[in-house]
């Protein structure tokens, strides 16, 4: 019989095995050629993510815990770290990750290989004096491993596209029957003193944390996503065109790039089309509307008379809810229609949601020092909070609490908007 | 004898010549070469400052309100427009304000007279229907062109550390004496559920408001601004050179733009010499670090240490002070030492302090419709949050409330910081 | 008496002083805010071409030659340098010429009168073993002061033309009557083995030696210069628009700036009309078209089915031609329609013609050593040939033998084209 | 027995045949990962190659001769075609072909076969009327993909030299013993009024023609290619550093590349090493100079008191001597010293030889009429002529004639350069 110890460790392994073999799973369907692909510079190559998410247990599991450790090449450590400066090695710029044909894609799986027995004889055998800090460091590497999975579809999904051709990712992915979307209501929110943020047991990232109180003033939340047909109706009242509703840098984006609809919206005679992981499909009035920048999300909320929500009132309005919704595990890989019923839906998976709150820290906030502090903290200037995970983030990936940021102009993440309002 | 309406005209109209002329003043010491510079996109000519600020009053006030009112150029509608999208007149492009040599000077002078006089007409004889609107806009028209004054310094004094003959904007300004500094206090705030944002009476920006309350946990600042010696400490340190210090965003910057100091420092023979608007001076150990990004702020505080207050908290300390400070009607133009004694000091003037706070709407802020309501709002993302007013802002612009924002980047203002921390 | 020696030396320091006072003449119109302007890297300041020029005395003959010279400013050796790179003291970037509000114009005119001072005691005074040096490098001060003086007009027409006031440089240039422009007319030539290329006496720069042989086979060239009438006709039969008529890099240069007519064009209500030094006029279909970059003209000459000259068959017909054409002294400005009548016309002044030959050195060219031997040799790779002078020439600094350059993309001279074709 | 034009017909086939077999044979050592990279512009993916020399034959060939041909997939035409934009399709940006993971590999082999096929069909039955333009364009296609096999094989070595682990693209190169280079002599021509150009019969492209006359003063040549050590005594006499060698673009590109050595030369604790497509090895000084830009090969030649031969002289002097040297056929992959003995060595093969000739279009010439005539005739601009042929270069591709040209800036094909000089 295991003691308590060892099932941690048991079950911990287990996990983490069940992780690094999904991140294969996703690339099954990829041909050698698109394991190296990187169309713009924020999305990475397969490959690249692939060999990345190892690096992460090689430099702060087994490098530091596992004695007799032998890197598996020595200049991955320059390769596949992503932008960690205080690890010392530098790192391959970000923007020419796509120009590397070797390692080879079947090196890199050796590398997976080489990592994963590694791994393996770590969680059994460590020192029980380093377990606290490898059992804590094996949970940011798992979660890590799950968010570049995210970035694994999200960013195939940006290659694709990119192609004239508009491969399919997916041939076998199901198609939701278009049905009429639920009439948006409004739920309303006493608000007050309330608390907010991490604290254990169970693990979160530093940037949850500390819990801490905020003011929050009594508002109205809407019961489900902005939808496709709604966000139509603004393009067609010339949303993309008049100033009125827009940011400022989010209108200089809008005509430095030509904007006029989200991202991967296609105009074929007339009728709009929307790229998908499963190809080419009509849109769907129905479903969340998704891949929208925040300067699109600001200005629809403008256009609407609302606003977006606070990241603290989602957290609040989310934090009694039960994590319902559709992710990775799902099989569908794109946003579902809302479904009828009354409450609130739609807070977790399906789309990101772009919240008004810029990602600062929290109250008694403090990087953890050396370079796995370089995780979070150092990002937080310059993006906004988006909350609720995604059709491509893991269940068990996402909690109430959990802050996603990016930068207002992105948009290759399933992002989308739900709206807010003051209370009068 | 004047009643109370006629009284109110009479002081607006005095204050309106008293702003105007102020302008010109502060232009005197100038070439005619120094009117037409733009040495980079964030800094405009003065001409273009004199002429913009005549525009605001031509297009806010004196065509809707003047009757019969004749523009003094059809074209200056374009050319001194600055980015207000709703006028529908569309501006000449920003970076490109300093590739006109016409009109001339004396023709822009000629412009600000034409305008003045119609100003006058306009606030002793418009209709007392208008007047509560006229009254409205005038009293944004006079604090714009404040704020006007504070970028003409700041302007100037950008173009002429861009030239290697270093000219000087004044020859006859005040040199402090050089004194130790204070050492450093810290002062305690119990903070709580407080009150924050402006309202009436008395004018305040739209983005000030509206009041409401927020919770503040208990906090420590610091009795007066860190000053050059403490941040030589810093350079000294390696700061310019460790990364752990640094935003990713900052870190980034440093290294595109090759940063060791703020801006203006240069270093001759080991001594560091700062570029002021009387010319080079030796490095004051004792004064207020000065022209610093909020990268290098917030990096600065890391080392420390510390953080910065955020604007909720500044704004908690500074409700209850008197506005004492240097402003530009002292005559400095450069910020001074904290003078000795007890309690909070340089809380208003000398420098802009940079907050933890990103710019973004109060709870219940509404952009006002049309062009004007392009003033604040739609600049609230990307940015933050400064407080206090500096040496170069004039005293009855500055309230506890204010808030000034800029990139993080950006540096060529009087902009410093003052730390703060948490209570454990 | 004078003897022969001072003769020359007197009649030099005349065409000295004449050469010196036409730069300023030129200036005679600009408002003070006018000399400061820098709105293309390519053209500079007026203020930067005064103190350019004088420089360049003070640095080639006055501080070597006259003893005990006394340098204006000893930062202007860094300022007013252009690109000689062998001086050794470096030169402020190209494109910031526009960024200096000081020296101001009035110091930049005392630097002027400071160093045309020196230049009269050097000519009086200078030893006679150095004077064959001297003479020869004030030989080529002159010619390169007459330079700037086409750079300045061409200048400021660029720098006016961007301005959307279209401010006039001179209010009181004639202008010609139109007329009907004269039939165009081949003369054939038998070529042969020719000589081409300038030798003494008399001077001539280093670019058009040595003389030496060529074979040019037989060729016709057209008697006058293409005419604005004729391009209009290229650009009416879709010249912009069809790829066929291009050279690959003109036709990117095409797409990338917009390109659909010359330089200064300007359609209003389907009427063509062009920016001229006295402002805007319609567009005269007889007057030679103008202000066309090399890939224009070799696609006009694709279109029509000839060919540019090259600048041997061109220099072969220029030979025996007297300097006859429209010059800066002639007070135009602009070019002017061919005359009536038999023979080749308009070879000199009017506007420079592109030819069909690469700048490139002639069999047994050497660069002078040192830094004046930066002048021309440096420059051979990239640039096209122009022959012929144009109406911002002056008449004594050109020749049949005078070689001009310039990339093929560059418009903003006086540059048009004469046809060429082969014999059968 | 076969009728003449039946042999003629079968000889092409099978000229056609091992033409197309050689561009596969070349891709042998790729791993599917390096079929797709594109690491700069100019450099284009295998992949990319492999398509593109097969939608040449498509379109110039299967698709106006062939009747009832069936194109392989619609959109090839798209994004296969590199400029030609009389074709009416537009085509795929070029900076771009390195973003497209699909078609894959085998794709695209299997759309060689498709071409293959059509072709072997389309020269054994097309009707004898079409067969002498059909004859006309094959030479051209199977020069054409002659040409891509050089770039197949300079694209992969820039790909590769990017990586930084340095794959080799083949383990099996003969590595020649270093050897002293043979001490260079100078050979002297006449000149006098020659021809020069190509005229039938056999191949050759319409650059190289007319024949026609030119003028060639008395010259002197060397009798060998600049050698390795001797460009390392112009680097370690500060070549790199001292201005007045460099042509003035080339300068300034020295400048902003950070130039110190040519292309693929990497100096590591003081020794020179050269990547090869054989992987590293250190500098042999008796081989050829190689990679190199016109503006490096103009600089040596400055410095050494030399010239570049124009390319007349060059034919003048190849045009009697046999197409000795070493090509693709024979292996090496790189260049190999000069051997020993009298007369001209290395005209052909090695290296392509910078000539000082700017690429312009000889008298008489003018480009074929539709998209074929794009080949050549639209870049004569802006670059230099190159002669003689590579060691990347098929021998049977390679004529006296034949003129290569690039930009200056250019280095990345086998290049490198020959000394001439005037006679006294």
């Amino acid at each position: 019989m295991l003691d308590r110890n060892e099932a941690v460790r048991s079950s911990l392994a287990q996990r983490y095995a069940q992780v690094r073999r999904f991140s294969e799973t996703l690339c099954k369907p990829l041909a050698i050629e698109d394991y190296g692909l990187q169309v713009v510079v924020e999305a990475s190559p397969p490959k690249w993510h692939l060999a990345h998410v190892s690096w992460f247990f090689e430099t702060f599991l087994l490098r530091p815990f596992l004695s007799g450790y032998q890197v598996f090449h020595p200049r991955f450590e320059y390769l596949f770290n992503s932008y960690y400066e205080q690890t010392g090695t530098g790192f391959w710029p970000r923007p020419e990750r796509g120009l590397l044909s070797r390692p080879t894609v079947a090196e890199v799986y050796d590398y997976r290989r080489h990592v994963d027995g590694a791994m393996e004889r770590l969680i059994a055998q460590c020192p029980e004096a380093d377990w606290p800090e490898v059992e804590r460091r094996l949970l940011i590497g798992i979660n890590h491993e799950q968010q570049h999975q995210e970035l694994l579809l999200t960013d195939i999904k940006r290659h694709f596209a990119h192609n004239p051709l508009r491969p399919l990712y997916r041939t076998d992915l199901p198609v939701a029957e278009p049905a009429s979307p639920a009439p948006l209501r409004w739920l309303e929110y006493e608000g007050g003193l309330i608390e907010v943020g991490a604290q254990g047991p169970g693990f979160y990232y530093d940037n949850e944390g500390p819990r801490h109180r905020v003011f929050v003033a009594p508002f109205r939340i809407a019961d489900r996503l902005v939808t496709n047909g709604e966000y139509l109706a603004f393009i067609q009242d010339g949303g993309y065109q008049k100033v009125a509703f827009w940011l400022a840098d989010g209108w200089a984006q809008v005509k430095r790039e030509g904007w006029r609809a989200p991202l991967y919206w296609e105009e074929r005679d007339g009728e709009w089309w929307v790229m998908t992981l499963g190809g080419m499909r009509p849109l769907d009035p129905a479903e969340p509307i998704c891949h929208l920048s925040f300067y699109e999300a600001d200005a629809y909320a403008t256009w609407a008379g609302k606003r977006l929500p606070t990241e603290f009132e989602w957290e609040h309005v989310a934090a009694s809810q039960p994590l319902a919704g559709h992710f990775v595990e799902d099989g569908w890989l794109h946003p579902r229609a809302a479904p009828p019923g009354d409450g609130i839906k739609q807070l977790f998976g399906d789309v990101w949601e772009w919240t008004g709150s810029a990602y600062r820290p929290y109250p008694g906030y403090r990087s953890a020092p050396g370079a796995l502090g370089e995780y979070n903290g150092k990002f937080m200037c310059y993006q906004m909070v988006l909350r609720g995970g995604s059709c491509a983030t893991a269940r068990d990936h996402i909690r109430p609490t959990y802050r996603n940021f990016f930068y207002p102009h992105e948009r290759w993440q399933f992002m989308g908007l739900r709206l807010a309002e003051d209370c009068a």
